[in-house]
């Protein structure tokens, strides 16, 4: 398979036609406020997770489009049963990541959209409507998209943890008493963290602003968009062994994949105490 | 003193003249990068804390404007050596509140402004250049203006801690063990929590999205220009014993004062354990 195949070109540009779809009905409900409902009280996870009128009527509306264009294709999502596909391809969705965040009013969440070729995912997009800004990854390369245009986005090389710029959505809900332990071993190391971020950060590590994400806990949807953007910026994401974060778990990304020797030891050790 | 004589109309006109001044430098160095200063290197501070030309910059334009129009006027300022006045008036200005997010690409960074009138914080503005955004409060009256326009906010009702969405920058950098202890009881019983918000986590409690939140180690000029905020939203803000946070240290904000005594049994216990 050639990297720009038509069926990869097909896909990207119905990717843009998601990301609108996504904004158009995302966007007014952040703005104005929306229906929370609990997904615990529906019996569907425990723990509070909130699920918002923007998040199913987005998903379905993405599905939709998808299977109108590539009706062979599986489909994952957030928020309703997987579609099983007959080609090689596969869309994986999280109409909004950091739904917290939206709930709270804070514009640090995302529309997260995968394309995965026999299971790689090849194509990822990080749609921030409330902040007019997108990442886009594919093979060897990624991209931003705002207000100003599209720029190339690089991550910067950082190869010690007393330089890097850190970052983790919620440590103290996020990761349990072990993981906990590794992440302060390193938060205590580097530079600084920033928290809060949702899959935001993974976009500002791939370009170059920020070093390192450590989080847990994720699900597929939640990073498949992710891999693309850090990969194609020059970066590495992987789980905490070093494997496949393709479906989700521990994840860490990287700037620069000089500093993975090191986080893998204080990630590993934390993990067997 | 009348609530809206000349003196506070002179000054709110001022703080407008403050804004559009900070913006203007401030704005193009969040986007196009900028150099870090350590001011642990310069031997002012211990630790991690970047000042950058932004915070330098800006903070001497501010001095200059009100030095021009109120040359009696008192000032303190994160950058610079107080100036003192002969009137009853001191300005406290903060250029970059968030310097850490400005640094990492987070947009959620902010100029803080405050006027006080013998000691009392009655005038107060968040702005937040990178989002277009800004929080303004005086006596009995706090309004957001954004790109839509001008609205006046109002803390929201809640009552209960299990209700409550919280909010702290930083836990596990910002808080010793004994008030990690008491913020994660209050976490613990919170409906969510989302951290890395620096000043536009207030500003979110005054327009009604987020309910407490619990921060310490903060600076006079951190939490001057969010007081007329909260008040003048109809929330409260003081140091976790309930006094003034006009210095800064130890602080709890809430849209809804009902929140308060419960809280100030779970800080308060976790200060003398």
């Amino acid at each position: 398979m050639h990297e720009y195949s038509n069926d990869i070109l097909a896909r990207l540009s119905a990717m843009r036609e998601l990301q609108c779809a996504a904004r158009e009905i995302t966007l007014p409900l952040f703005e104005d406020g929306m229906t929370v409902v609990n997904k615990a009280e529906l019996g569907t996870e425990s723990g509070y997770d909130p699920v918002t009128q923007a998040d199913t009527n987005a998903e379905k509306a993405l599905r939709a489009i998808i299977q109108k264009n590539f009706p062979n294709d599986a489909i994952t999502g957030e928020e309703f049963d997987d579609i099983d596909g007959t080609s090689d391809w596969m869309w994986t969705l999280d109409p909004i990541d950091g739904t917290r965040g939206f709930v709270a009013g804070v514009p640090v969440w995302s529309t997260l959209i995968a394309v995965s070729y026999l299971g790689k995912p090849l194509l990822g997009l990080i749609d921030l409507p409330a902040l007019d800004t997108a990442f886009w990854g594919e093979p060897g390369h990624a991209w931003r998209e705002d207000k100003s245009g599209k720029t190339n986005i690089h991550t910067k090389a950082c190869s010690k943890i007393n330089d890097a710029i850190m970052g983790c959505t919620e440590p103290l809900s996020m990761l349990n008493a072990g993981e906990l332990a590794a992440y302060n071993i390193i938060r205590s190391a580097a530079r600084f963290s920033r928290l809060g971020l949702d899959a935001f950060g993974y976009g500002l590590v791939a370009s170059g602003r920020m070093d390192i994400i450590i989080e847990s806990g994720l699900k597929p949807c939640d990073v498949r968009a992710l891999i693309p953007i850090i990969e194609g910026a020059g970066g590495k994401i992987t789980n905490w062994h070093g494997g496949s974060c393709v479906d989700g778990g521990r994840v860490v990304a990287v700037g620069d994949e000089a500093l993975l020797p090191e986080l893998y030891t204080y990630l590993g050790r934390a993990m067997n105490p």
